[in-house]
This record gives C-alpha cells, sequence and structure tokens, in this order.
C-alpha cells in the first residue's frame, strides 16, 4: 500500500508531486540536517481519496496522524492538547504548484482555554500565550470556520478605542484575554459550529479545509486557466510549532539567496523581533532589513547566510527562505525557489551561468517568454494605485503617459515643442500617420484589433487601445467622455495596451532595461535554436530596428504601406480612376519611382539578407474615401452650392467607391485576384523590386530578393504570378547587365492553398504562412466582427481556450500548416517555409512552428527577441522530450 | 510497325481512336457488306506525326497515298487526273470524337480544267461536270486555301444579275464555265498559291488542310472546354465519289432510325433529288420527306429502310446515315450515332429496354444529366428568333413569359385577374415573397447568386436572373431601361435563367413534358443507385412538392426562412429589440407558437421520412432594416418634422442595426455563434420541433427528425448544441409522454470543422456538407463578391475550369471532405453523412459525393430528379470502372 504521510526526514526534494512544493522542500532540508522543526506530510494521494470518499478524511489518515503526533510529542517531550505542557503545531497547505487561493497557515494549532494556562506558565510569558491564543483564534475562525475576518479586526479596533491605545503590541494581557472572549463569541455567532476546545478536534478541521480550500472558487478558477489538472491535489504540512514571539531573542523572517528585483548576487531579506509570521505580511510593523539581524544576533545571521547559500547551490536556483529564531535559536521553516522580476530572472540566469551553478540552456530554460516580453515594454508600476476610466482592445502592448491630442497635426506641432502626447481618435486612417508617429501611444473609440490603428502601432511598437467605446468623442469641444468624467485636450492620460486600460493622470511607469544580461541571454538563446528569426518590416527605418534587434532577415514586408503615404494615396487613386490603360499606365510610372526608391532603402539595410516583399494585398477601395463619408459629404457640398465641377467629380470617385464596395472585403477582390485581373499592378512593383535590386548590385551591394504573392489558393494563380515575375526578372537582368539573387513564392493563407500545396510548389521557390487570414478563413472568422461579437463570450464561457489571432489553432489551423508542410517538401525538398502572420512573435505559436519543421518565423521587429528566445525553448525542450522519451 | 492507312474493308467498328468516328463507320458498314464506294482511311497516327515532323506529311504516308488510290482505280477502272476517264474523291475528316470547327467535306476533288471534259464526256452531262468543277473550287477554295467565302457567293449573285435569273439551277453550263473563270480569278488573286490544276497536289493539299483544321481556333477552344487530348488527332477518310446529281434518278440526304425531335420509332428522314451533300445543308432548296422516296423510288427507299434497320441493330442506338442515290443505285456514306433532343433521349432509352436492344443500366448511362435538366425547364424554341436586350447573372434556370411588374402587391392583384407576370425589381427582401410566388419568374438590377430573389427563386424553381446592372429601373415612372430601351409597366418580357437573357416581347417556349417515359427512366436509376437523395425544403408546399419528385426525405429545412414571412418579421425584431430577457423571452415564446406549427407541416408531410432541420442561420442585422435605408429614412422624418417619438424609435432601430452590423457578415456573428451567445433562441427553435414531432406522435404519425446546427467549427459549440438539443429532447419527451425518433448533427461548412470531424463526431449523429459556405472560406471568395469582380475573369482566362460554386471542387473543398468523411466514421462508423448545399443537385458533385461514400445528397424539390439519375450514373461509372480494371 501506497503511504499516505511522511516524516520530514523520510522524504526528499524529488516528491514534490506526493508531497507538495512546501513539504518536499521541507524534506530535503531535514535530510541535509538543516535546523527544521518536526514534523510529517499527509500526502497529495490523501486530498484525492478525500474526494473520492465524498470529503471524508479516511480513518486510516487519521489514525496514522494521531500515531505521529505521538511521535512527535516524544521527541518534544511536550503533550498535544496538555493543559500543562501542551504541544503546540502549525498547519500549511502545500500543493504541487503554487496556486493562488490555497489555505493559509494556521499557528498555534492546539491552543484553548486550558492549553493557552498551560503554555502561559511553561514560558512564563502570560502575554505571549494569549497573544498566540488570540492570532489563533482569529485565523481559524477566519480560515477554518468562513467567519468574515472584519469581525475580528473591527472587535481589536473597538478594543484600542476603549484603551485609548494605537499599536496591537500596546494590548496587555488582560486586554488580549477580553479579546479571546469576544472571538470566541465572534465565532460562536457567525460559524455553524462553535469553536472547537478540543486539540485533535482543531487539526481534524484545520486538516480538511486545506482539502477543501483544493476546490475553493480561486484554485478552480487559476487551475483552468493554467491548465492544472484537478486530481494533482494538494498535500498538507503539521509541524512543531516554534516561536518567534518569545522576547526579543527570537524573530520571524523571509530571505532571498539573491535580490529578487533587480537579480543582484546578494542575500537580501527582512525580519521582525518578537513576532509572528503573519506580523511581517500585514505590514502593521515596518520588518527590519537583515543587515540588523547581523548586527544583533551575528552567530544566527552567519548560520542563516550559511544555510541559504547551501539551499542555493543545492536547488541550483535562487531560494526563497522563511525562517523562525526561537530564543537565539534558528530554525528553516519553507524554503522554495524564489519568485523574481523578468530582469531579475535574466540576470540570475546569466549570473549563475558564470558562476558556472547552471548551462547555457538551463538558463534560456529558465526564463519564460513572457518575462522577456514584459521587459521589452514600460509597465504600469504594479504597486502605484491608479483610476481605471475605461476599458477597449489590448492592440498593442506596453504602458504610455501623456496629453490627450484629438489631431495628428496638432500632435506633431506639440511633440516638436516637447510634449509628450496621446492621439486619442475615433479612429486612425493613413492621414494621421505622421500623428501615430509623434505620439506615446493611441487610444481609439472605434475599430477592432485589425483597425488601421492597431496594425500601424504594433508594427511601431508603441501601445495602442481601440474600439473604446464609452468613450465619447467630441472633436469640436476637443473633449472625451466616459461616464461623467470629462477629458480635455491637454490633460494627462496613461494608456496600458497589454490589458486595454485607460487610466486618469499620470501613472508611474516602469522602463524596460536593455541590459548586458538581456544580450548575453539572447546570446546563449541563439546557440540552440533551428529556426531562423525575420522580422515584419515595411520601411528602412523598421528594417534597420529589426536588424539591431537580430532579425535575420525580413519575412514580410507589406507594399501597401507604400501606397499609403499621403504622397502616394493620390497617385493610386489616380491608377485607380484611370479611365483606359494609357492613364493608369501614367500613374503606375509615378508609382514605379517611388516605390522603386522605397525597395533601394529597405534592401540597402538588410543586405546580404532576404528581405521577402508582398506585392499589393488590400482591395482596391481601400484606397478611395468611404462610401458614408463620400455620400456625406457630396450633401454638405450640394447644400453649399458650390461649382458643378467639383460636385461632379465627387459624384464619379462615389460611383467608383460603391462599384468597389463589397459585401465581405475580406474575402472579396483582394490580393493576387487584383494582380491577375489588372497585371499591369504587379508587373509594376515586380519591376520596382527588379530595379531596385540592379541598381544595389551596380552599387556593390548583395540584395537577395524573395517576391511573394499573396491570396493564391489556385494552382493556376501560381503559374500565372510566377511566370510574370520570372520573365520582369529576366528582363532586367538583361537590360541592366547584372544577375540577381531572387525567388518567387506564395503566401499560404487561404485554406484552399494548404490543401494543394503539393500543386502550388511546382512554381513556389518558398512559402509563408499568413496566419491571420488563414485562421480567419479555417475558423469562418471576421476577426473585426468576432473579436467584438463573440470571441470574448467564447472565451469566457470556455467555448475557446485561446482567443485563436493570439494563441495560434494547432488543432485546425495548424493541421493545414502541417499538412502544407508535407505536401510542399514533397514536391521541392529545399522548399524554405516559415510563417509571417502575427502568430509569429507568440512564443507557443513558435514552438508549434519549430515542431512542424518551419525554417523562419518573421514578427514585429519588436517581438524579434522574443521569437529568437521562444524558437530557442522549442529547441531544448524538444531536445529534453527526445532525451526522457528515449530513456 | 504501326499500319497507317486503312482500307474501308481493313477496319472495323471498335477503330474509333483510330480511324475516328466516320472511318469506322465506313469501315464497319463494308466489313457488313453493306454499298459503301470503296476507299480508306489516313489514321490519327498520322495526324500526330504530321505536327511531330513540323507540318509535314511524311512521305511513307503520302506513298501508301499513292498506291491506294492505284488500287482504286483498278477498282473502278478509272484513272486519277486523267483527262479522259477520271477518278474523282471525296476528303472528310474524321476526329474520334465530333468536334465543331473541323474541317468540312471536300467533294468532286481531281477536276481541272482537263479532268472536268472528261467528266462531261464520260456523264455526257456538261452541265453537271461543271456544276462540279464549280462547287469544287469553290469549295477548295474556301476550306483548304482560306480564301473568303463571300467573294464566291459575290460572283454568283453578280453573274445571276447579269442574266437576269434567280435560281442557280438556272445557270446554263456556258454560265456555269464563266463562273469558274472567275472562281479560278478570285482564288488566284486571294490565296498564297495558286489554284493547283494537279490532282495530287489538291489532293496533298486536302489532306493537309485536315490536319491543320485539329489546331484551328474553333477546335482548339472547344477541346480545352471539354478537355479533350491535343493528342487524339483527326483522320482522312478519301472515298471515291459519287454523284448524286447525275440526274433525276440521282439524289443525297440524310436519314434518322428514330425521330430525332420526339424519339418516336419511325423512320425519318429528308432528301434531294439531283444534288450534291451541300444543297441539302445550304437550305436554297427545301428537301423532300422520305415518304417521297418510298413513292418515287420504292426499291431504293426499301433497301435504305433494311440497311438502316441493320445498322440500328448493330450499333444497338439510333443512327443518323448519309446516303446517296447514283442513276438508282444506292451508296452509304456515313452512319453515326444520332443527336436528338432530351425528351427524345429518354423515349428512345426506354423504348429500346423494352425492345430488349438495350439494358437498363444501359438506358440509364446513354441519356445525360443535362438532358435530364433540360426536360425539367421550359425552354425557349431554339428555331425561334429574339431579340436579347439585356444580359444578368444566371440565377436560377428555365424560361417564363409574363408582363413586367414592378412590386409584389400589384403582382399578386394581376395575377388573379388571370395576367402572367414577371416582377422586376431592384432587388428583392423578404416582404416580396408573395410576389415571387405569383410571378412566373424574377429579374433584379441588383444582387448576386445567393441574393435574396436567387435564393428563393431556385428553391422555387423558377426562372431567376439577378444583377442585371445595365437595367436602370425607374420604381416612380415604373419603366425600366437598356440603352435606347423602355419597358413599361406591362410590356411582355420573356426571361431566360439558364443564361441570363432578358428577351423583349414573348418568346415561344418549349414546355417540359415529364411523361411516363420519364418516370420510367428514373424508376431505372433508381434500381442502381446507392446514394440517397433528399430535398432542400423550408415549407410543407416544398415538402409535398419534394415527395412528389421522389425525395426521400428532406436534407435541409431552413428555419430562418420562416422568420422571414411578413407576419414573422415584427416578432423577431421585437426579439432583437428586448431590453432585457423577459421581454426577450416573450417575443421568443410567440415565435415558439408559429414555429411548432412550421414544424408540424412539414413533418407531416415528410411522415416516416428523415427530416433535418437547421437552426437559425443568417446574422441578426438581416431582419433589421439596412443602416443606409434607416438614416435615409429618419433624415426624410426630420425633413417632415413629425412626432418625435416616431423619430426616436427609429433611432433606436439604427443603433442597433449599427451595432450589429459588421465588415465580412459571412464571417460574422452568425449560426450556431448566435445559439451560443443567445442560447434562449436555438432553445425556442428546439422545443418547437420537438414540441411537433411530440403532437404528431400523439396523432398517430412517424416523424422522423434530424436537428442540426448551423456553423459548427470547435468542438466545444457541438459540445453545447448537443447537450441543449438533449436536454430539450429529453424534457418534452418526458412532459408529453411520448418517446421521439431523433438525431442530433452538425453542418460541416467550415474548413476547421472537417479538419477537427473527429472530435465533432463525438457527439454530432450526423454530419452534412454545406458547401456553399465551405467552399466560401476554402477559396476565400465571398460568393457575391467574387461572381461580380473575377470569377468571370478566371474563368474567361482558364486560371479556373468551373465556377466552384457551381461544379464542387474536388482538388480542394473535395479533400477536405474526404478528410472529414474519413475522421468522421473513424469515430462513429454509422455515422450518417450527406451535402445540402447547392452542389448537392449537380451532377459531377453528385457524381464525387458518391465516390467518397456519403449517404445522400440534398437539393432543391426540383433537382432531386436530376440527382436520383446522376446518383444512378455515379454508381453505374464506377461499376463499369472497377470491371475494366479488375479485367
Amino acid at each position: 500500500m501506497d503511504k499516505k504521510i511522511y516524516r520530514f526526514e523520510d522524504g526528499n526534494a524529488k516528491q514534490k508531486h506526493l508531497l507538495g512544493g512546501k513539504g518536499a522542500g521541507l524534506a530535503a532540508m531535514t535530510q541535509m540536517g538543516l535546523p527544521v522543526p518536526p514534523g510529517f506530510t499527509i500526502t497529495t494521494r490523501v486530498c484525492r481519496e478525500y474526494y473520492e470518499k465524498g470529503r471524508e478524511l479516511p480513518p486510516d489518515v487519521w489514525d496514522t496522524v494521531l500515531s505521529e503526533i505521538k511521535v512527535l510529542e516524544d521527541k518534544l517531550n511536550k503533550v498535544f492538547g496538555s493543559k500543562d505542557n501542551p504541544l503546540l503545531l502549525s498547519v500549511r497547505s502545500g500543493a504541487p504548484l503554487s496556486m493562488p487561493g490555497m489555505m493559509d497557515t494556521i499557528l498555534n494549532l492546539g491552543l484553548n482555554d486550558n492549553t493557552v494556562e498551560g503554555l502561559a506558565k511553561l514560558t512564563a510569558n502570560d502575554r505571549f500565550a494569549w497573544d498566540s491564543y488570540r492570532r489563533f483564534l482569529q485565523s481559524f475562525g477566519k480560515v477554518v470556520l468562513d467567519v468574515p475576518g472584519d469581525l475580528f479586526e473591527e472587535a481589536i479596533t473597538h478594543q484600542k478605542a476603549l484603551l485609548g491605545i494605537k499599536d496591537d503590541s500596546s494590548l496587555a494581557s488582560s486586554d488580549l484575554k477580553e479579546l479571546v472572549k469576544k472571538f470566541k463569541k465572534i465565532i460562536n455567532e457567525n460559524s455553524k459550529i462553535p469553536f472547537p476546545e478540543d486539540s485533535y478536534l482543531q487539526l481534524k478541521y484545520c486538516i480538511k479545509a486545506v482539502f477543501e480550500s483544493w476546490n475553493g472558487q480561486r484554485a478552480i478558477e487559476y487551475r483552468r486557466i493554467y491548465n492544472i489538472p484537478e486530481t494533482l491535489g494538494t498535500a498538507v504540512n503539521i509541524m512543531v510549532m516554534v516561536f518567534g514571539n518569545m522576547g526579543m531573542d527570537s524573530a520571524t523572517g523571509v530571505a532571498f539567496t539573491r535580490d529578487p528585483s533587480t537579480g543582484e548576487k546578494k542575500f537580501f531579506g527582512e525580519f521582525l523581533p518578537n513576532a509572528q509570521g503573519e506580523d511581517v505580511v500585514a505590514g502593521i510593523r515596518t520588518p527590519h532589513n537583515l543587515e540588523l539581524l547581523a548586527r544583533d544576533m551575528p552567530q544566527v545571521y552567519s548560520e542563516l547566510l550559511k544555510i541559504a547559500q547551501i539551499l542555493e547551490n543545492t536547488n541550483r536556483d535562487m531560494q526563497d527562505i522563511e525562517f523562525t529564531i526561537e530564543k537565539g535559536k534558528l530554525f528553516m521553516l519553507q524554503t522554495r525557489v524564489g519568485k523574481r522580476t523578468p530582469i531579475a530572472a535574466i540576470k540570475i540566469a546569466v549570473d549563475m551561468v558564470n558562476e558556472k551553478i547552471i548551462t547555457k540552456d538551463e538558463a534560456v530554460l529558465r526564463v519564460t517568454c513572457e518575462e522577456i516580453e514584459k521587459v521589452l515594454h514600460p509597465s504600469i508600476d504594479p504597486r502605484s494605485k491608479v483610476q481605471v476610466i475605461a476599458k477597449g482592445l489590448p492592440a498593442s502592448p506596453g504602458a504610455a503617459v501623456g496629453e490627450v491630442v484629438f489631431d495628428a497635426d496638432k500632435a506633431v506641432e506639440l511633440v516638436k515643442e516637447g510634449h509628450k502626447i496621446i492621439l486619442v481618435r475615433p479612429e486612425t486612417t493613413p492621414d494621421d500617420v505622421h500623428g501615430i508617429y509623434a505620439s506615446q501611444g493611441v487610444l481609439t473609440s472605434r475599430g477592432g484589433m485589425t483597425s488601421h490603428a492597431a496594425v500601424v502601432t504594433r508594427g511601431m511598437g508603441k501601445p495602442c487601445i481601440v474600439g473604446c467605446e464609452e468613450m465619447k468623442i467630441d472633436l469640436y469641444k476637443r473633449v472625451f467622455t466616459v461616464g461623467d468624467i470629462s477629458v480635455y485636450e491637454g490633460d494627462i492620460i496613461t494608456i496600458e495596451g497589454g490589458e486595454g486600460k485607460v487610466i486618469l493622470g499620470e501613472a508611474p511607469l516602469v522602463m524596460p532595461e536593455l541590459g548586458e544580461d538581456f544580450k548575453k541571454l539572447l546570446q546563449y538563446a541563439d546557440e540552440f535554436r533551428r529556426l531562423r528569426v525575420h522580422a515584419n518590416a515595411d520601411t528602412p527605418e523598421d528594417a534597420v530596428k529589426a536588424r539591431e534587434f537580430g532579425a535575420q532577415g525580413i519575412g514580410l514586408a507589406r507594399t501597401e504601406h507604400m501606397f499609403l503615404g499621403p504622397d502616394r494615396v493620390p497617385i493610386v487613386q489616380e491608377m485607380i480612376m484611370a479611365p483606359n490603360n494609357e492613364e493608369r499606365n501614367k500613374a503606375l510610372l509615378k508609382l514605379l519611382k517611388v516605390q522603386r526608391e522605397d525597395f533601394i532603402g529597405i534592401l540597402k539595410a538588410m543586405d546580404s539578407l532576404p528581405v521577402t516583399i508582398r506585392l499589393l494585398d488590400p482591395p482596391l477601395h481601400e484606397f478611395l474615401p468611404a462610401v458614408e463619408d463620400l455620400s456625406e459629404e457630396i450633401r454638405h457640398l450640394k447644400a453649399q452650392n458650390p461649382g458643378e465641377e467639383e460636385i461632379k467629380a465627387k459624384e464619379i470617385l462615389l460611383k467608383k467607391a460603391i462599384d468597389l464596395k463589397e459585401f465581405n472585403p475580406m474575402l472579396g477582390w483582394r490580393g493576387c485576384r487584383l494582380g491577375i485581373v489588372l497585371p499591369e499592378i504587379y508587373e509594376m512593383q515586380v519591376r520596382a523590386i527588379f530595379e531596385a535590386a540592379a541598381y544595389l548590385v551596380e552599387e556593390g551591394n548583395n540584395p537577395i530578393v524573395e517576391v511573394m504573392h499573396p491570396l493564391v489558393g489556385i494552382e493556376k494563380e501560381m503559374d500565372f504570378l510566377s511566370e510574370l515575375t520570372h520573365k520582369i526578372a529576366r528582363e532586367t537582368m538583361e537590360t541592366e547587365g547584372v544577375n540577381l539573387n531572387y525567388k518567387v513564392g506564395t503566401m499560404i493563407e487561404i485554406p484552399r492553398a494548404a490543401l494543394i500545396a503539393d500543386k502550388l510548389a511546382e512554381k513556389a521557390e518558398f512559402f509563408s504562412f499568413g496566419t491571420n487570414d488563414l485562421t480567419q478563413m479555417t475558423f469562418g472568422f471576421s476577426r473585426d466582427d468576432a473579436e467584438r461579437k463573440f470571441i470574448p463570450y467564447y472565451l469566457e464561457h470556455n467555448i475557446l481556450e485561446n482567443n485563436p489571432f493570439e494563441v495560434l489553432d494547432f488543432e485546425g489551423v495548424g493541421k493545414l500548416m502541417e499538412l502544407a508542410v508535407k505536401l510542399g517538401k514533397n514536391v521541392r525538398s529545399n522548399m524554405k517555409i516559415g510563417i509571417c502572420g502575427e502568430h509569429g512573435g507568440n512564443p507557443k505559436s513558435v514552438e508549434f512552428c519549430h515542431r512542424i519543421g518551419l525554417d523562419y518565423v518573421s514578427c514585429s521587429p519588436f517581438r524579434v527577441p522574443i521569437a529568437r528566445f521562444a524558437a530557442a525553448q522549442a529547441f531544448l525542450k524538444e531536445k529534453t522530450q527526445e532525451v526522457s522519451s528515449s530513456v
């Protein structure tokens, strides 16, 4: 039969699943001969049994608890429940994984109206005994018997008021006796059962309370979110009490083997003399720095220091230690891996490699991608109190502070004068781009996660909140209101784009520090990963930035952004409105010239690295004003009765806009469908690309070009596009007399493209998964609509585990990707395959891409470090699995 | 070495691929001892060699031709090219499949300025000889030398005008001599080479011309459309001339062994005395009925009749025969399977089964699905001349004639008075449904193939043209204009919905006759098919119709159509606008009552057959007025300054409409996404279904219910929906105390649903492929947009072979379907799987569904016979393949 209860001396550090984290730590310390109060652990197995038996403690378990108490009594020469010589216990929960919502520690268990007297006599400290009893009643009442904690606090406050004193420590033992009476009354009036005077009954209730807390609301919620199996269960640790509150030679404290904020290698901690654990946490008395302990109890301090060092070395990670000093003697109550800030995590990992405590691959696995991500964005200081006035869609992460400004021109103006601003708009258009550039962040009342503001700010790595519909903007009065709060232009707000929070006033920000350690850790990561990491960048500036962040190429240069500059839109409109081929070609020639310059810039910035240029993707109507706006404008113009000509021109524009309008533009006339029906547009773009490359070759550079066709789903589309591209490449090479290094490939973003990837691979030399569109079509979700209408509900009600636009859907979209990789590589074994959807920067998705054999991922420049890191972790995890499965 | 030239006596009927259809027929007749003029066939192999050798006749072939001519000379005791005793030949092309664009027959080859004299002497018929020569020059010039045919016609007309005569037959031999001179001049002036006097050179040019015609524009186009391999090649038939123009004891004619129009078993044909083949075709002289031949040449007639009978029996199909009578002697020039009208095809197939000439399965394979389809719709008499004034999208096939009416109410009114009307609208809405019912057909200027008008009319089997944008409707003046043509209300038009043609006035229609033969043939088909055929029907009336057409169940009953009646829409709007649950439930209760009645009707009509009911699918905004219309209305209201209340109500409606508006409604909040976020709607529908079923059971009926959830793509959606359905089923069965025969299943219309079909199969008891949406999402095509913007271009430029909304895309969409079938049946081996998209009635798609193992197809009632037939053909074709592959 499996052992259900382990004495600390019988367990070991590896038994986390059985003993819980706390129990395993205690067992390990006991085995190492460190001073741990004696005790035992009821295993997680019992927790499962408890629930299987209908929430009853199994009788054999209780019998063993009783016999183990005997053992403790013998060890300590005290008796549990004895009036004269009482043994007191602490009870702590201990799940295999640290989880919020689990039961707190219960100290001083065993006290009752009889034993309190014994304790007083034994310690010759009346006040200590009654204080301990008061504490026990309070925590037992609150935690085990579900009595509202406020009632106890109120009673203390009332008592102090009556006495005219301020501090708890001023309460005399007689006052404490009075409080004990009141506490009991509170318990008996507010609990289903009266306070159990019997120490054994106290213990039994307490063990059951730990098990019950495993299925508390918060614990269940937490497990659901983090996918922790319910069957794991929690252990219960029962330990002999040691007292930090027996006088000034006693104390209790916590310590970290390194600074958890900065990661600095420095013993760090706090303690309180003459106190019990909860006093440190409660924050009523300010704890002292450990340096004071070194001064006051140098021997104890040096023992603690030595033990801390041993624990860190044994556990090979920074430790978070709890200790108590009872009358000058040190006891260790807990050791565990210490929580740390992202920056500390990075520093500790790198330092430990230098100190030869861990290897480089361990260092990479020890920092999470979320930590890397957090380090890359400023964030709101979590200790600060802020006033959240509205919430919108979290379009681009990070925090930003600035003055509210309602138009782009004014934004630019103010920024020139040295102001920091947040651009607030109903929604943004290409005309606002200069304002977005100038701003610290953007806030819009309309639009979804793929709206203009969202896409542009993500590309720039600026915080952004969109679709904040509770915010009503009055552009004329230059104010926005949320409920009864009005925010005028010039007022300061803070936005938190990772959570979509709009905050009134300036919240204190914690700025990212991309120090040497960060770079070092990324270097380690680069040693392990197999996936290349490219960046999505549309401008030479972005390309330079991407390279700085370690991008090994551009995986997606969107050419439509080049169509959208304020100097370009009129030419594009000219092209669209051209009444004949001649006029259209005139406009295209103008575009050819500017596009060529764009390509020269971007190819030069990425010299010798591949640049994947995607040809025009959006539907043409995106370059025209909206039908509604135009109609409105014409109505206004007519009311003002101006020249016929002006109205006529607008009406022609309106006619075209109506003609181009679509029911479902996502699935409409865009991408290569445009390039095939109006081949002169793609011909112009391809020509601009190759002419740019030829120019650079002549200048002595080494451009590597990949021409990528969007929205391909039919074999003959690829045939046509590949022929068009090669033809112009040949022409350019002939005319310019140079050789060009180029490839022709396709996005895989239409489900059908994945299904016929073998056919496409006949002509396509590379594939790039456009997982944004692929997800939309595979799910049948229009992102703009779905994220507003039903995805939130789906997530809340657990229909979906993740938003598939954030975390790649392995089961559905991923299956198509796997199929496409297989089909593609079957036909063309050296086929280069990558991903350029937003998922390319999402760690879980990067891991999936590694697993199915992609060659690279591409993401926004700011996510390149995360992707580099995630790629390395994916490689290392796979290696670990291979090792463990080969054992 | 393979034989390149076959004498007629050496070939046989099975050598169609080698000898072409004509050559094989001539060989077979020769072998049967029928009177065929001697000759030989140059095989299709030579055609391939001709192109391989760079368009040169291989020398060995020419050598064989020369030696075969010798053989003919010996047989006939004439000499090719001889001035005194000339042998004349005919040359005909003959591909293995009949193809338009191939070279016509050249008769009288061998004539020149010398041989014509010989012919005249030999026949003692000067006029005949010069007429033959004239004919030869004309056809050789036109066909072989590419001289425009008009020039010859003009010359004849000019000549006749000079002579003051009308008929060609009035031309004397001197006139013909004059014409021959002119013709030669025309040829020499308009051809690259002069007319070859050498008979052998004439023959060589003629053979080459046949081979060249294989790669003529029209032939290439035809092969592309019908997927005929280019390598097939054409044969060339060279035959000794026999002359039907040697006097009144000579004649030429064509005959059918059965009536090609009606199928009646009756020898049928036409002939012209003293004529050559082209005279019959040219239509200058009216041919005589064969009965006249029976009277004038009874012996020849009876010989012909006997031969016809032999040919039909041998070939086991109705034959189309060409013959010539030369001086009282009958010669057979060609026999082939005769073309026939769809009605004739059916009658002949059934008759031949009765006559024990063919088996039932042969009968089914002999009629095409297209023929079955044509028989089911009235069509415009192909012999009539009509004025097509506009073209739109062919939304629903068939032809209809009626008075133009511009609104539904007036339509109903006029129909009551006995008028037949065509409803003409900018587009239709649910408010127009009574008008559509009343009309003969519908014509709209806006909307795509899935617009309201298109879907509703297809469901009703009425002709419909949508998106006819060149038609400008003025609803106030009650007129529409196309260019400078105005059509007023009351004017009569004809629409042809299969081709999208709008015709001015009343075109003569050919009405379908669903005779006994048709029913018989379908009975044969039913004996062979494995696929069940269900119908898509939303009303009891449609259900009754579907049953009449042989449907074995309802595969898709759309409940939204039940939401759309003019009495329902206000309740639905009430439900949508409900400010709270209570109000919403009130509205839902009203809907429950009416839906229950709907379901009782439809389930009763299909008693004992399965009825698959799909829960609400479209987005809610489809039940509200369009945002644009509402805004316009409010603007108008405000201008008229009415009561505040009215405006306010409209403004609330507008707010909701804006709120519900989506960027891509196709991919938005619809289908089960509605049913999950607002479960009360689906609960109401499911309750209505089960209450209806329970009522019917109590009444002694046997309803079989299948509840189908639309747009499922996530496992947990299916879990939720299945639980909801079973729960209400259990509740209803308990309350009503009856047992219900029901299943819960899902549409497979989202690509992801197909990819995770194994997961869905855990809960879904049946799958139904919604190939309309599945095609849209797999291709990334919004049908409404794609069919207007780029699919026509794609089809025209061969990027797409078929419109995937008409013919199922086997390669992409089909691959998903196959996957889903496999995954689904793996988990649930008795899983019932069908298709309910429009493809369910498309023969090619039905064949695919058969092949991948579906259990049933479902289509509109009017297509049920086609699907039954297509399913049988699919089965028979598969069987044939199995047999041939096992040989």
